[in-house]
């Protein structure tokens, strides 16, 4: 920054190099609206205080529209020598206006100028995240729905476990997806809170009025204590925390994906526009989407932990340290929309290769437990059941076969209580059927789960559009 | 775990070693409470179901209650070999009721137990890390009415800024504080919901009743997605994040603590009793306790860092990998509760140096602003205004004096809109008394945000009372 | 630690709860070998230097040796009142020996002394390290040549891109392995220097000899700078980013191992004793030791980054935060030993499936460069020839069959350059032995690195033994 | 990337957005130097080889070195369709030269080009690193010899401890970076082995010479198995780790320039050039620079997490994860270099407040080891003398005075061994100069110091030079 902004205490100018190590114009710049929206905010409140003439305050708002429109046009040269967003439209503004101008920044300081746009910021980028995580749901749903009898093995440790519905598989995603949305709730709660008037860090002299402010911005709260005000970056941290759970489920959605897209398991095909090939290796069709969201997980993680260390330690209240707040949150935010949206148009691109999966479920022993729960209702002890069970799924090893192979003779062998109704019991589709619990794999039951995630959709519409609708 | 455990399937038994590596018992005993109440809950939901006759359910209860009370007298063997707590009740059990304790496994797995009894644990564990934030907000507020009207400089970069109140800089770790406490009703809400009924991954072929267990239990959700269920971790990165939050916020209460203690601030004394010495150097007094916060910080920002990156990458639904949630979440929380309780002792055994800290805001130039505001209160531009503040600065430290120091005539020199109050509106009392805007320093103003940090607080402990109670 | 300790500058006892929050012992009763050694060396040193007595020397050594024999036949009460391992031992001494215990600290402080115990504990680990590092290469090796000439598709994206050799596959760990070793030289080196009288922080007034310390415990280098020998963890975090590296090398192998061991890849059968079952599912056989090794993965990580956060920002020179630097290296120590001495097993118990390995390199693509590379071969430009590859992979894929399955003139469809060669060309026997160049997978290569790891391993294991033969 | 790249295994065309989304052109076009000189260096090894004629080896080389030209001009489009540098520069090439072009990738990969590239970037960024490093140590001496009597107080938990020469606080700092120069030696040797020839993953059928690829760009070490070549990222890590570890020296000594500029310490004036002032009070001058260089701390530290995270888990051998491997570690490459740059200019341009320091030494108790370590050598065991010590400063805390302060009487009333020359022995200058011990704080130990930090500064230079020689 152009040392005359600081008046007259220093004697000799900032070094080159310093200065460009310290702007922040560059990613800044992102938040131009928000920072004339909140000047505009606050030059009304300051007029309405008396502390402004209605003249200066006309002239201001209007040459604030006019730079907004500037750099909407591509028309607004940034400054590194003006270092920050905030310094480089003030100082348009005042070439502009005049001395008007130079009367804005009056009652607030660069801290809770900063902390008002971020805080803005954040909270709009809160309401879009959220938007991209309804899409993506819908696509899940709508995909469940469309494959809502495909039956394929659900896994343990990687195991076939037992048979499931692959809209009950897709459909665990929509669920991880609701939490994150509520966490991305408290995120905005958190992130709703008015900081402007805490001045640098004790507040001001002048008679402002913060709910005016407030209320013209859409906040629900204001900062009870200046000090805080200025030094919280807890809803930095939170946001990087919620959109790193988010991630982490977009990478075992991801994991899997790369698995099913695998020759040998081989269960869905991804649309082509989705995959890229190889340049030496002409056969490959790879699920790069996936493995870069999977790969973008670390980045946000990443982010999180830099910030989580940025604040670590710092006294109160304002540290140059807390400038680093930005560029790994604007990054992160960039990386989250991004997934989602492309993790949306890929789910409902996909095709599922629904014979490959029954073929899995038949080929294996997922319906041993079946075996054991059926011994059980016919009154043996689980634990034993589970050993004849897990006896014949030994034998057939061995013999090279299957349960669905073994004779009922065989089966009594094992215990006397199997009958003839032993066959129909381990069929996959009986299997699935007949986890009914609230909550399992049963037709019934993901049914009920699909009508129960479009009822919740429907309200998380709700709620994000009446947020959306209050960003200024 | 004895091979014998899993009936037929193996031939060999598990090396020692990978015995040992894969064992939990040595960690997750610690939630035999929990093992304990949910084994007795699914078992009454078992014979009210029909699946279990009221004799075994009886006989169950009665082993188990008898077990816990041998875990409480220090009589239960914990043996590797069984290798978790679950395994070690459970033949615990059949020893002592025979073949009715083989039918308390029936329709659930160690997927949905482990979770059922880690859900409940973390469930009672938020309402104990927000029994002692709150215990800390009670001693802040304590001491921000003990020391009210004390003085001291407020900082940003660590530099003397502005005169501002104790207790004001006190309340801002206040309102940090209520933060936590919100998120972690966040954390508790989606640590409330039931897994039980999910079995391995996809339910049970049993007509269980899953709502009367979680009735049982107190549990207000249940997971409708039994994948969802057994594979969801999220409570636990969740809690990891606002417990790193938390330790964030109490470093920097620490950095200040230590930074006061210093020679160099010489702000607070501590009580003996929360400070060591040294083994060689005689005089040494250290703030042992606000280092080790400091330092613990690292740590659960450590765990939680380890639980995003063991999470990342899996496929659905339980893998063993996810056995690696506990010991980190069980050290934060023990770190969190221990650095909380210590820190309420601190803050209400140390002693203010209010001499101190009135002579550092009198040699200091933290009444800089109030000149600038002065000047724009007469009708000078704030821009102008903060240039004629930096040029008196400027003057006074080539003087070696303070604002203070200067005549009304050397003001007028720098510009003729100072008059005699001048002298009035730099003292540090003025200061602090002018900055009356909502969430300011002024006396008035922290008065106000006292009254309502003792409303909030009250509000909290009725929460958190609430649902403690509703613990099992 | 008890008051009386620190002589008679405190009038009030630490607070029960206070003490138990800043006591080490235990945790660092780990390092008492470490700590009776180094005061050994360091009494023998005063004596040479003039500082004690012969006599009382002789009775600190004697009485040392005692304690450690105690220690070791578990003999010895820790006590949570004296803090930490140094405290334990020194007051036991004394009150065996008298007053000559009471001079064993001269010229010392407990800064060095617990800096000299944790890079001698730490040094020796490092070698310890390096062990099972080679044990697992050795591993690899043995189990490389014993499946010298099965063949397995290579993978890139997970999909199978072209065949390789097992043998290839598993020596790129061998080659990984090679680079952790070497790193942890580097850990040694870093960790290899004496910081014993550095004192507090300053050095100390009295004449002793650091050179013969340092050689009676054989350390190579002598801290130049006392206030860096307090306060330096870099040899901790330089460990624990090494340990981090290994560990994601492990949990690339475990991916590995568990996707080889499921129903669709199915290459690989691991030893019983390294699986086990399901307490639900009777037919499961998971692979545990992997998904725990790649769970831990994430802990180790954690360590490192709790480690970096804790430094940050620490003045110097030593700060009680720094406490917090062993109970993650020790445990991070244990999970990397562990990890590798588990996997050398599995690796040599495994059985592979050679013709689930074979069949999937032929029933696929993964000869498409070749049958490109034989048109580069003919004079085709390379980027012409893998659109005709291309072209030939999707027309096999319509026709849902495979490259072999076409004939000569299909082929010369194509290309007029195609000749009856073609068919031997893309043989996967052929495409292995014709990646001939230097590192790749043709049977002369992989035999040529076979011998090159059989030297490396042969110079490690002389290096690591020298070092672990200078251990005290 | 263009469809038509790969040739007609794709029916559809990729997505924009997705395009968008991996695309990594917007950052891997910082490697153009290196992936020019890297395909010229195999364009020379396939003429060799005889596998291209020499007079398509002309075109390429010409077409390549006027591609380099052009895009040091600025006249080089890149284009995000093209996704990466690789393609950007082929894709010119092709259509300047014609088929030439197209002949370039014979025999290798883009999985072992970019890892090529990458290998070369890191390699020179390494020795850039070092160059930087050695300037602030080169600071760092020069500062220390121009303050070379400045007494100061030492501190171990901010406490004044016992006074040290500041040049000998300084060259703690020294110490620490030789061990990041070293540790970046371990970098380079990791990162100094060329993978070109790996191909995809499994080598190549044509016989080429990889030899003669390393000795035209300088390599030491070619990579000796194909499968680790394309997927090795270690010396990634291994960058990020040490890169951390430096940070966190910055950070360490960035706290204590804060501190020391702090109105309380008072220690150092900074140049105004290096400072910033605030927008809203005047009398503000902010370590700004130091402040940053802490923040950015957790910044590189979050690159460190982000690419462990990211290849946790990763099966072999590319995945399109390893991707994200440029952006964390470019920014890294930044933050680092630009941090030491601006500490070597901020440590070159600070004053020292002699005085100030004189004065802190002088009006604490940091002399009371000496005091103690004063009765030892009249012959009381230690931990007595340190209890005598200790009564005398509580006593003098007591009367509000220092040990300077109290009379030859004072002193026997606490032990008779006190004579006349107490009082000189506990003068700051005296406890200084008897600090004497290797790597203690005395005046002969801290110029001894300082020879050796030159000499190795001097070797330093030596290494670091000849290995930027060798950079193409």
């Amino acid at each position: 920054m152009s040392k005359a902004m600081w008046g007259g205490r220093f004697s000799k100018s900032t070094d080159e190099m310093i200065n460009e190590f310290q702007a922040s114009i560059n990613f800044d710049k992102r938040m131009y609206h928000e920072d004339i929206r909140g000047s505009i905010a606050h030059a009304r409140m300051l007029a309405k205080c008396g502390i402004l003439t209605e003249e200066d305050r006309d002239k201001i708002v209007k040459g604030l529209e006019d730079i907004e429109q500037q750099i909407e046009d591509g028309k607004f040269d940034f400054s590194v020598d003006l270092e920050d967003i905030h310094m480089n439209i003030e100082k348009r503004l005042t070439e502009a206006i005049g001395e008007a101008g130079g009367r804005l920044h009056t009652a607030r300081s660069r801290n809770d100028q900063v902390a008002l746009d971020t805080h803005m910021y954040i909270r709009r980028q809160v309401t879009e995240v959220q938007k991209e995580i309804e899409n993506l749901q819908q696509a899940l749903v709508e995909t469940a729905e469309k494959y809502s009898d495909v039956i394929m093995p659900g896994y343990t440790h990687l195991q076939r476990a037992q048979p499931i519905l692959f809209a009950h598989h897709l459909l665990a995603y929509f669920s991880m997806l609701s939490r994150d949305f509520a966490r991305f709730e408290g995120v905005y709660r958190r992130a709703d809170i008015m900081p402007l008037g805490a001045g640098a860090l004790a507040g001001t002299t002048f008679p402002i009025d913060r709910a005016y402010v407030a209320s013209q911005l859409h906040f629900e709260q204001i900062y009870g204590n200046s000090l805080d005000a200025v030094s919280d970056r807890d809803y930095i941290m939170e946001f990087l925390s919620a959109a790193s759970i988010l991630m982490v489920h977009l990478s075992r959605l991801s994991e899997e994906t790369i698995l099913w897209c695998s020759r040998e398991f081989h269960f869905i095909e991804l649309d082509d526009a989705h995959c890229t090939g190889s340049s030496m290796m002409p056969q490959k069709k790879n699920p790069d989407v996936s493995e870069l969201v999977r790969g973008k997980t670390g980045r946000v993680i990443g982010h999180l932990m830099a910030m989580l260390t940025t604040v670590k330690g710092l006294p109160l209240a304002y540290n140059k340290d807390l400038q680093e707040d930005k560029e790994g949150i604007f990054d992160a935010i960039d990386t989250v929309k991004f997934s989602l949206a492309v993790y949306a148009q890929l789910i409902r691109g996909m095709k599922v290769r629904r014979e490959v999966m029954k073929k899995a479920v038949t080929e294996d022993f997922s319906n041993a437990t079946d075996l054991a729960d059926y011994l059980v209702k016919k009154g043996m002890p689980f634990r034993k059941a589970h050993a004849v069970s897990g006896a014949a799924v030994h034998q057939c090893i061995e013999q090279g076969k299957y349960l669905e192979d073994m004779s009922l003779k065989e089966f009594q062998v094992l215990s006397p209580l199997f009958e003839s109704d032993i066959k129909e019991a381990i069929r996959p589709e009986t299997c699935v059927k007949n986890r009914n619990s609230y909550g399992g794999t049963s037709y019934e039951q993901v049914s009920l789960q699909l009508k129960a995630a479009k009822e919740l959709l429907a309200s998380e519409k709700g709620m994000a559009e009446a947020a959306r609708e209050k960003q200024i």
